[in-house]
């Protein structure tokens, strides 16, 4: 059985729905939140259009739209670091979505190398940025 | 002494960037996603413009650009909601905020009254949503 995604125009019934009902934007997507389910850290922000949301929730595995080569994505196709979805959640508004996974590559969800893209602690007096 | 942003075109000169050079999108804006500095979890998910940036690194608390009201906004300014922030980190590209906070309201970081807008779990086979 495949997941459907429910169609509400209310905002007010997208807070209160019992169904996953994407707000996608006018650019067809919405905003995907990557959290590590073990260690709980924020590893990337991606986006999703309906296809790359319901292959997700289809696959188990992460799958977004990438706005600069303008094409679905299965994370980790190229660099094999893979992610296996644990838990989705979605926003009040479900303009937003909260994936928690599992990285299944060698644990650099960034395509830097790094653990998580954000790999930088903003100082916020001067605006320096330093490894963290 | 305020801080200050850097301007960098080069996207791959922002990866590597020891200052926060934010890539604000046509709309003038970039996505931040604010977990609870403690417990971890992501509370919420909300955009902010320069000002609200500058704002955030000046005060220490946490400001955003509400695009639905299309203003600058205090998170808690009406709510009581505030959050005082712990850590700010940038992504790779710079298009994404990571804010640690810690609550000083009630901390229902959500106008729904929850503790996180995210308050709701996929059912990934069927498209449910469940409170969890």
């Amino acid at each position: 059985m495949a997941a459907e995604l429910a169609d509400i125009e209310n905002p007010k019934e997208r807070e209160t729905a019992d169904r996953l009902a994407p707000h996608f934007g006018q650019d067809g997507l919405v905003t995907a939140v990557v959290t590590d389910a073990a260690a709980g850290d924020v590893l990337m922000l991606a986006h999703m259009n309906r296809e790359a949301l319901l292959r997700t929730l289809d696959t188990g595995q992460a799958w977004f739209f990438s706005r600069s080569r303008n094409q679905l994505w299965r994370k980790g196709e190229t660099s094999g670091e893979t992610m296996a979805v644990v838990e989705i959640r979605t926003d009040c508004d479900q303009d937003a979505l909260w994936l928690k996974v599992r990285m299944d590559g060698k644990g650099a969800a960034c395509h830097t190398g790094q653990r998580s893209c954000f790999y930088r602690i903003v100082d916020r007096k001067t605006g320096r940025l330093r490894a963290g």
